[in-house]
């Protein structure tokens, strides 16, 4: 199967493209390297040392024979874009080339209209470029479990079937995006949505919780092909940025009760989700949701839980409660379901001590490279 | 109560912007004039001949003493906006100023892709000019009955109580709209509730259905105040399309079986309706979302009822079915709440044949410039 990943340099996207070459899926990849930018202009960096787009490749290519062809170009240039599926004709297109944190997206109003133009357009010219020159190909689309907000009943797998004035109909979810850039996410799936009723498109949304955790198999294979680990405010998010706190002898900082409750997922299991999409597909004109998490945990516990594993290492990190940096409840109702990838046949990895402890261990080993100035929330939502 | 009407020179905003002029509201427009280019580049033409922007603004200063402030520029450019918004400081903005035809949205891939970002940018610039220059101001936003596509259950204003597994919640009701315009009134919807949550902006969005009619008594006064009648496949909508294809000696085209129902409103309605939203405003944080129209009608009924009372002037047009160039349910359920402006006090002007006289007489005085090759669709969905 040949396979389009779009952010295929990202911390998601690298490893989903290893994993899926060492699966024998022909693999390119597609990236403006916006990621590695938006380090510089935020003053941040990796904590482990990523290396060049192209030397990745060829690292890779070195160790396992295994090519994967590399694009250098932003999909919000069509012409472009349709160059390289001219030239690909991929079977399946993994869409991870958004701008993908909330707080950037919140910074001002630059930052929120760059997020929203830069997300809905390159995923319209992915969509164009599917119906003009792939009609076939299945677009395996990473969503957001951030659409849906907090409502006070339970989260369906984006759709949901209500009963109303005696008659009833399955609709898509309702979304209460928390942010300018999960707004743009809430966009991208109502555009899908629409290019799979009218065009008869294939597509998988995955509703993503949170990531956690740095390395797979693939990409532990060798430094140059190591993933990157963002411990800052702005892309780094709870848990990764909890281990990295406590490598720094900084205090653990919950934004506010804590009682936010999220779906969490491991980079192990990403990997293995975007695979199952691929290879059981959605059906010409389908718009199919899965909710791509694993388990839920308020965002105390998590900090609880690094603060609990913490002493092996001697770091006596605390647990402290910031005032709330975003707009969101604090205590809430939550219960998501996330029945579908199980069904096609993931076996998660849950959050266990030993996974906090390889965190723990690879954040010490570069603390000198963490910026503790950079721990902090800076963006402000109000 | 200073008003500045965005998209004040077009078919909705120029009759309201003098409605309200006329009744001492305090009034600016904005406008790109986007509308008039869109003719140009389309090779079509208001039936009615209309006056130059400074022209009209100027003829009503002279008709009425009332002076209106008219601003020449782009709601995407954001400097300019807000040199706009620190000059007028209004208590209300009326938002009109957006790319409205579903159509034109679906010509290409840059048409889906200008209106979207055309959209979101100028509403987005309009959100974060309110937050950071007049948070007081109220946001009148017009958005379409189109939002919600055709569920098989009610359509209710904007929010709908679900009840599920045992919880219950009341929710932003699941949109489904069918086409690339019609989506981005669904992203702006998103976005500005997102605005409210987050920065306790007052909105109302005004999910509007298909105008028809032309004049109100304010654009009637003199033909420099004329107001645009659409009579194109990409701009024109149903009943007035339908009349100008009467006039023209044309056959009535309705697209497929024209089972197709949606919600109607007159003109007259529309400008009463924004001020009934202006006088009484949303609060503080509030997201309101009022169904603008006032009934509900079937295309082909429209299309008869226009067949009906053509004979009196002498003409005999035909109903004709096409193939419809969209791909949308043709014969469905429709049931949409619209209580909430007639609670605020709207006294609807509902369809008579005293209405379509008016407009069949308009379109026979100005027959000759009837574009007859521009009256059969040429935008296809597919």
């Amino acid at each position: 199967m040949r396979v389009l990943v779009c952010g295929g340099d990202g911390f998601c996207g690298w490893p989903t493209a290893l994993h899926l070459s060492a699966r024998g899926f022909d693999v390119a990849i597609v990236d403006n390297l916006a990621r590695r930018e938006w380090d510089v202009e935020l003053g941040t960096q990796s904590l482990l040392p990523i290396a060049p787009f192209p030397d990745r490749l060829r690292r890779w290519e070195e160790l396992t024979g295994r090519r994967i062809r590399g694009y250098v170009g932003d999909l919000t240039d069509a012409d472009w874009l349709m160059d390289v599926l001219q030239k690909e004709r991929p079977d399946g297109i993994v869409h991870f080339g958004e701008q993908r944190s909330a707080p950037y997206s919140m910074i001002d109003r630059k930052h929120a209209v760059f997020t929203q133009v830069n997300n809905i357009v390159g995923t319209l010219n992915i969509l164009y470029g599917i119906k003009e020159i792939v009609p076939e190909c299945h677009l395996v689309k990473l969503g957001t479990m951030g659409e849906y907000g907090t409502p006070n009943i339970d989260i369906e797998e984006g759709y949901i079937e209500i009963h109303h004035k005696g008659r009833s109909d399955v609709l898509p979810y309702p979304k209460q995006p928390g942010s300018m850039y999960h707004l743009s996410k809430v966009h991208d799936s109502h555009n899908i949505h629409f290019c799979c009723r009218t065009w008869g498109i294939a597509a998988t949304d995955l509703n993503q919780g949170v990531v956690y955790g740095v390395q797979t198999p693939e990409t532990a294979m060798d430094p140059v092909l190591y993933n990157r680990f963002d411990t800052d405010d702005v892309f780094g998010t709870a848990l990764n940025r909890f281990v990295a706190e406590a490598a720094a002898g900084h205090d653990l900082t919950v934004y506010g009760r804590g009682g936010q409750t999220r779906g969490f997922i491991q980079i192990r299991d990403t990997v293995r989700c975007i695979e199952l999409a691929l290879v059981h597909p959605a059906q010409p004109g389908e718009f199919r949701v899965f909710n791509q998490f694993t388990e839920q945990f308020a965002v105390r516990d998590l900090a609880d839980r690094v603060a609990r594993v913490a002493p092996e290492f001697g770091l006596q990190p605390r647990v402290v409660h910031l005032p709330n940096p975003r707009v969101e409840r604090e205590e809430h109702y939550y219960n998501a379901a996330h029945t579908r990838l199980i069904e096609l046949g993931l076996e998660p990895h849950l959050l266990d001590d030993a996974l906090i402890r390889e965190l723990l261990e690879l954040a010490l080993r570069y603390k000198d490279r963490i910026l503790v100035d950079k721990l902090l929330p800076r963006v402000s939502w109000r």
